[in-house]
């Protein structure tokens, strides 16, 4: 079941160089997870062929406009095609006030409910989970409130192995309490064990979203050890004083959070429209960072099930 | 001087098979008057090669998110890329609220002032004029107040005849009442005609655009003799019942105004997602007015200066 990060948007500010403002699609053993909604994300989402009646929960860093003014096309178009389902938006304080007077005002009532869920976005707390992800927000240093999302799966239960369900014939009643992680006594009173009995699931991954922020080794501790990291990098480091004063970050200092952070890999993203050629960017964060990538409209970025549980 | 409409976005209700919601540019002598607004329009006016600055007036039909949800972006981008300049935006009650509480949170105040002259849909009435355009408001039948816009270019003063001023030896400073349609007495006291002195200038030029509306007679005397007709022709007539019901018009009875009203050409447009192919749009209307053409995201329709007054 995959782990996988789209990107659908990865300039900052304005739409330029082909390339659009944040939106990304997080996909969790099918679930998925729309992050930040800048203008055209549902064309985006079209065109990357994800299922958009999929998604049921959109999460929003902050309201600078580079980040939300896609959000009400995605919600009307929604209505439009006849959803049912509630729609759950996660987002600091506001954004409800700019959507609601736009649906007030532009068009039908939605035929499906939406909850917008007030965060806090100076906390790190759990704002959200189902049967396979944990949403944590991550405080984070801009010019208005901002937050980033630190995703994590939840820890699936081992697998029973069939041949030995059919050697002890074990009953089908049992079978969950094992995957849990006990061992089974049979009719003579002889224990065999959960390690015996089950494959062991593949250990939980992770994904965090930094964007919009400073360097600001705070988040570290936070985002400690996870698998995949999208830090902002809207500068190169030869902009350090114009990404302090914006409250940015350069290539460089998104890779030494990464470096910090122990993630298993980087993707850069928020890129100034200055930058027609990335590559300048890719190769500081490189230089600190080796297993960085350049997040770029379309591309995906998977976290395969490689790493185990000790037994 | 060109006298030119370009179309950004020609789909109705949301951006699908390849086509994109409404937006417009009328070009008239080098000014710039965008209509409408959809998702994406400043991505499409850049792609379009429009100058963006000399755009200082936006006119807005009527506030269905197809029409104004790309208005927030370029406004918003007009304020990163520094504009000093005011912007005029004419439109119906509200559109001032829907944008200014989203000024209010999403970023940094605009470097330049924004002035929303509001319109009442339901009168004809000039709404702006300048040295080179009256605009009119044209009243449209639709689920919400709807109005068209009517440009008008207007009547440029006749051109002197180089030689003439040569020979009758005309003093500069009697130039401009020439041109204005005097006539000029020498020295000797001997009459020469303004007729005899200049070139006639072209006939004034006009467009009629008219989306969202339901099939409506009243407005032909509006549009009575306009060049170019932009009708929108959401449905094929085949579909003449649901046109009723959402308020919006065939292809046909786009093309019947369009003959009603004596208008050069006709553009189609606003087209339903169900229609991938637009051909039968095209050839329904084309049976009963044969000028017509599709509107299609790129295309240009300009109007000669081809009519010359009467001497």
């Amino acid at each position: 079941m995959k782990f996988e990060l789209t990107i659908l948007g990865c300039n900052s500010a304005i739409p330029a160089n082909n390339r659009f403002p944040t939106a990304q699609v997080l996909k969790v053993r099918g679930r998925l997870y729309l992050i930040d909604c800048g203008e055209g994300t549902q064309v985006r989402l079209r065109d990357n062929k994800i299922k958009r009646s999929k998604i049921n929960q959109i999460f929003i860093s902050h309201l600078h406009g580079d980040h939300i003014f896609g959000l009400i096309g995605v919600l009307s178009s929604y209505g439009l095609n006849g959803r049912k389902d509630p729609l759950h938006i996660y987002c600091p304080p506001h954004l409800d006030e700019i959507i609601n007077i736009q649906l007030k005002y532009t068009g039908h009532p939605l035929p499906y409910p939406i909850e917008f869920h007030i965060t806090d976005p100076e906390k790190n707390q759990l704002i959200f989970e189902d049967k396979v992800v944990e949403v944590y927000t991550i405080p984070l240093t801009h010019r208005i409130p901002t937050q980033g999302f630190l995703f994590r799966e939840k820890q699936q239960p081992d697998s029973m192995i069939p041949e030995k369900i059919k050697k002890y014939d074990i009953p089908f009643h049992e079978i969950q309490s094992i995957k849990d992680g006990n061992d089974w006594t049979n009719s003579n009173g002889e224990i065999i064990t959960h390690a015996e009995l089950t494959t062991p699931a593949p250990a939980p991954r992770s994904y965090a979203f930094c964007s919009d922020t400073a360097y600001n080794e705070s988040i570290v501790p936070i985002i400690e050890g996870v698998d995949l990291l999208y830090h902002e990098s809207t500068f190169l480091h030869s902009e350090l004083e114009f990404a302090e004063r914006t409250k940015h970050s350069t290539a460089i200092q998104a890779a030494t959070i990464a470096l910090k952070a122990n993630a298993g890999k980087l993707i850069l993203g928020h890129y100034s429209s200055r930058y027609i050629d990335l590559d300048e960017l890719q190769d500081e964060a490189k230089s600190v960072f080796p297993n960085t990538e350049l997040g770029l409209e379309g591309k995906r970025f998977e976290v395969k099930m490689s790493k185990k549980k000790v037994k």
